[in-house]
């Protein structure tokens, strides 16, 4: 157990009184929404809103709505205790100013169920952008997402909300409600945090033993192999063919027999459309999920990762 | 022509200039949506946002995505001049602040289509709440009115909101709304206005000849009729059959045989289910729907009014 220095908000109302001063103030707020479980990657978002904000304000809350009811809601890694320890120790000279801890019932008053058929209340959805890619095999999990992003933002009426990259639907999604619902907020985007080896750093990377951790770095090296396919085509021709883009990271991919690919795509990157072909100077998104064994289990852990073609 | 003294606002961007000075100042916003049309329930509501707050601030604006494909989107009453002089001359001593009047491409820009299937971009939907009483004959208009209201309340991020009880579920819907998405504002729901001989007052009153609005009152005759009755009971009884009251406003409305009862409902006044008993202190909501011939037309208006028991 830690005793967090950092200012800790368990209620609507507390982040309400919180913000309030600094709207009188004209004092910045960044904001950081984590479901927890944090890494260097959540950390490189909160660095970042600490240098371009006056006050800093990080969300640990597992979403249930963007979890389906056969996916990993309860096994989801939690940690709090430990999360503040990262947030207070990585962040000595210039600290967080605070962390929002919601319980559940905070969140959905009109309460939650997993079964989209019987939930109640209020949600939000982003047609257009949440059906494809991820939203594929987790049809709810973009609703999800855009609800509780519009609740926290809503509570928090944060100046700038940080994501990263790692989640491309995620920020092309978020992106779209902001503009969409006129949310006076500007979304920041920052680069994949990696591993060494290039992995992306993701709170789901802890069902992984150390050995497929390794392994599993191999999926950044396949979209590095599409990514110089495409760049050294597109020197030569005006646009590059997207199947060759993808049969060059299946390459590299399938070499792993124990990887399964559940989707390799190359998206107009505002839209999320299906590109035939990538034109330089619009480029593309490219991404991918692959499902990989988890540690002492016979269950697969699904990691995606995307690179961006310019 | 009228050339109007109130200030109009017509992009997000002067709205949110003008409001920026109010929360550094920490004055309180008073906000009216309207979809124009303006008669004295409109007033009422705008009288009482004057006293309330500092400032007050109506908008006009026809939300497309609220009316069905086949419903009167294109007749719906225009009369943006009228309108400004009705907010000009009526408030006088103490004047409407700002008017916002955005184009439908400012509200949505993502586009919008009637036809629900090919909208593209942020949507808001409260289930529980839409379905049931008017959301039987329009399926989207709750998810078009929720929709709307929260981009107007990302936009204007108004102390207070206010709507008329003539709306009964809509008031429902937005209470639900602002709870669930945790939306900084109070919602004011004022009591119906109504003509001297008792029709609620409703722009689509204006679809109707002067003869057919008085015979159109025995709509708030019959629900009152309705409400004697279950006064009368609750005096001998525990709770009250819904099925007889609702019977005793059919007496009413059946007397004219031009009018065309939709529903009349008996419903909880928070969750808006159907009721088999009224219980005093929890009290209900009566509302109807009744289609009543148009002027010079073959079509009918779509009247809806409502009464709260105690």
């Amino acid at each position: 157990m830690t005793s967090s220095k950092i200012q800790i908000l368990r209620t609507v109302h507390q982040v309400r009184q919180w913000r309030a001063k600094f709207f009188l103030n004209n004092q910045s707020v960044g904001f950081v929404p984590t479901m927890g479980a944090l890494h260097a990657g959540h950390c490189s978002l909160v660095s970042q809103s600490l240098q371009e904000n006056d006050k800093t304000i990080v969300s640990i809350f597992v979403n249930p709505s963007q979890f389906g009811p056969t996916e990993d809601l309860d096994k989801y890694p939690r940690s709090l205790d430990r999360d503040l320890e990262i947030l207070e120790t990585q962040f000595k000279s210039t600290p967080v100013d605070a962390v929002f801890v919601p319980k559940v019932t905070e969140m959905y008053p009109s309460g939650i169920t997993l079964d989209v058929e019987n939930q109640r209340g209020t949600f939000v959805t982003v047609h257009g952008s949440s059906e494809q890619l991820e939203g594929v095999t987790r049809p709810q999990f973009f609703r999800g997402v855009a609800t509780v992003v519009t609740k926290l933002l809503n509570i928090v009426q944060p100046t700038r909300i940080y994501f990263g990259q790692k989640d491309a639907q995620q920020c092309v999604v978020i992106k779209n409600l902001v503009k969409d619902l006129h949310i006076p907020t500007e979304v920041r985007v920052l680069p994949t945090s990696r591993e060494n080896n290039g992995l992306a750093l993701s709170s789901r990377n802890e069902y992984l033993s150390k050995e497929m951790k390794d392994r599993s770095s191999v999926i950044y090296k396949a979209l590095q192999n599409g990514e110089a396919f495409y760049n050294e085509r597109r020197e030569k021709e005006e646009s590059v063919n997207a199947n060759d883009i993808v049969a060059e990271i299946k390459k590299v991919l399938e070499k792993d027999p124990d990887f399964e690919i559940e989707y390799i795509a190359i998206s107009h990157p505002e839209l999320l459309t299906d590109l035939e072909e990538v034109k330089p100077g619009m480029g593309a998104i490219v991404s991918c999920a692959v499902k990989v064994p988890k540690e002492n289990s016979d269950e697969k852990a699904r990691l995606i990762d995307n690179i961006v073609l310019q």
